[in-house]
C-alpha cells in the first residue's frame, strides 16, 4: 500500500470547480480519470480544498493510497503526459500510512487578484476582479488588521458549503498590496469557511471604494451576520497558493 | 452611407483565427454576427490582418460601410454588450468614403512573447512560447539588426498564405528585450508575409539558443530559401498590437 501526496497547479477557467460531478468537467474528475488509466485501478483522490468553478490553484494538494505497479518517481512525467494543458502535477511524494491531504492540513494560503484600472482588457477576464473606480489601498490594509487573528467568521461564510462544527478560524496573515494597477490580497490561515476569502475580499473592496469605514469590520465580525459583510468577490481572481502540513512552515 | 473603422482587442485562444469560416468560431465571424444583429442589415467587415488560430490582438482594425440606423456614438457600447468576453471593440470611428482597413494600412506592429524559464506553468500556455534553455538576448539583438530595413523576405514566408506580387518588405523596427523570464520581440513594418513574424521569431530563438550565429541571418535573407530560416514559432505568443494609417504615426 503506497500513500501518495500530489501537488497540483491548474487554471480553473474551464472547470466546474475541483469536486467530481457526473457529466461535468471538474479538476478532481479529470485527475482521477488520468490516474485510473495510469495506475490501472479505480482511483478516488482526496483534495485539500474544494475550489469553486473558475478558481485557480498554484499548489492544491490531493492524496491517494492504493496498490499499483508504476514506481513513484515515474508518476509525475507519465501523469502530466495524460493531463490536459491546464492541469499540471508539480510534485508527487510518498507519505506515511494514514496521511490524508485534507484532514492533515494545518493551513493554507490563498491569493486574490484585483485589476484596478479604468480600462478593462480581454486578457484579464479569467484572472482578475476588474474594478474601475480607484481603490484606497491603505484603508483596505487598515481594515485587514481587524480580520487578522482568531475570530468567529460566521458572518464571512456563504451558505451552501459543508456544515462545519465551528466557525472560529485563525488568520495568521492578511496582506493587501498594490503594484501598479494590480491589488493583491494574500491570506494565510488555519482553515477557511465556504467562500470566506471571497467575502473578505468583497468587504475589503467596499472599504477601498469608501463605502465602508475600516473600523466597521469589527462590528461585522462581532455581529456574525452574513448580510452585514460585503459582497462575494467573483471566483476568477482567487487562487489557492499553498497548503501546509507543518505549523512551522506556515509561520515562515 | 457611413464608413466605419473599428479597433478590436481579442484573446484568440478559443478561435480558429480571424477569418470567417463556415461552422467554426472565428473572430471575424463572431463580430459580423453581432453587427448584423445590431445594424439589422447583413454585415461583412474587412479586417486588416488575418491572424491565425491562437494569435491575439490588442489593436486589430476592421472597416465596414453601409446604411443603418444606430448613431455612431452608440455602437461601441451596444456592440460590446453583444460580444463574448474575449472580444472587445475599443474604438469606432467614421472614415471618409472609400477607406478600407486593409488596403489603406501603412504598417503594423506585432509583439511576440517568450517565457524563458526552466519551469512551465499552466497560466502561460495560451500567451507565451515556453523555452526552457536560457536565451542569449544580446545575440538575438545582434541578429535582429540584420533583419531591420528593406529586404526580400522570401525565405521568411510560409506557404499557404495569399499570393503576394512581391516579397520585399521594410522592417522599421525590430526590438528584442528581456525582463525577468520574459523575452519580448516587437516588430514594426510596412507589411508582413504569411507567418513572417513567427518565422523571424523562430530564427531569433535559434540564435538565442546558440544553434546559429547572428551573422548567418544575412545569408538566410540572401538565399530567399525558407528551409534555411528557423522554425515557425507557435501562434500563442503572437499579438497584433497596432495598425497604422499614417506613416508619421508609425515612425514615432
Amino acid at each position: 500500500m503506497r500513500n501518495l501526496l500530489f501537488t497540483i497547479e491548474y487554471d480553473g477557467s474551464r472547470y466546474h470547480g475541483w469536486q467530481r460531478q457526473p457529466d461535468l468537467p471538474t479538476v478532481q474528475g479529470t485527475l482521477e480519470k488520468a490516474m485510473t488509466r495510469l495506475f490501472a485501478i479505480p482511483v478516488e483522490i482526496q483534495g485539500t480544498s474544494r475550489t469553486d468553478a473558475g478558481v485557480h490553484a498554484l499548489g492544491q494538494r490531493a492524496s491517494f493510497s492504493g496498490d499499483f505497479g508504476i514506481p513513484t518517481d515515474r508518476i509525475l512525467f507519465a501523469l502530466n503526459n495524460m493531463l490536459p494543458e491546464d492541469i499540471r502535477v508539480t510534485e508527487v511524494r510518498e507519505m506515511p500510512e494514514g496521511f490524508h491531504a485534507r484532514h492533515d492540513a494545518r493551513g493554507k494560503t490563498y491569493r486574490y487578484q484585483i485589476k484596478n484600472s479604468p480600462d478593462r482588457n480581454v486578457f484579464d477576464r479569467n484572472y482578475y476582479y476588474h474594478i474601475r473606480e480607484p481603490l484606497d489601498v491603505p484603508a483596505m490594509q487598515e481594515a485587514a488588521r481587524f480580520l487578522t487573528g482568531t475570530h468567529d467568521f460566521k458572518g464571512f461564510q456563504a451558505s451552501g458549503g459543508e456544515e462545519k462544527p465551528s466557525t472560529v478560524r485563525t488568520i495568521h496573515g492578511l496582506e493587501v498590496t498594490g503594484e501598479g494597477p494590480v491589488v493583491t490580497i494574500t491570506v494565510t490561515g488555519d482553515g477557511f469557511l465556504y467562500n470566506m476569502v471571497r467575502i473578505i475580499t468583497g468587504t475589503l473592496v467596499e472599504v477601498g471604494l469608501g463605502r465602508r469605514k475600516p473600523g466597521e469590520i469589527r462590528d461585522v465580525l462581532a455581529s456574525g451576520d452574513r448580510s452585514r459583510a460585503g459582497h462575494t468577490a467573483p471566483p476568477q481572481g482567487l487562487a489557492l497558493v499553498r497548503v501546509y502540513y507543518d505549523e512551522q512552515e506556515m509561520a515562515r
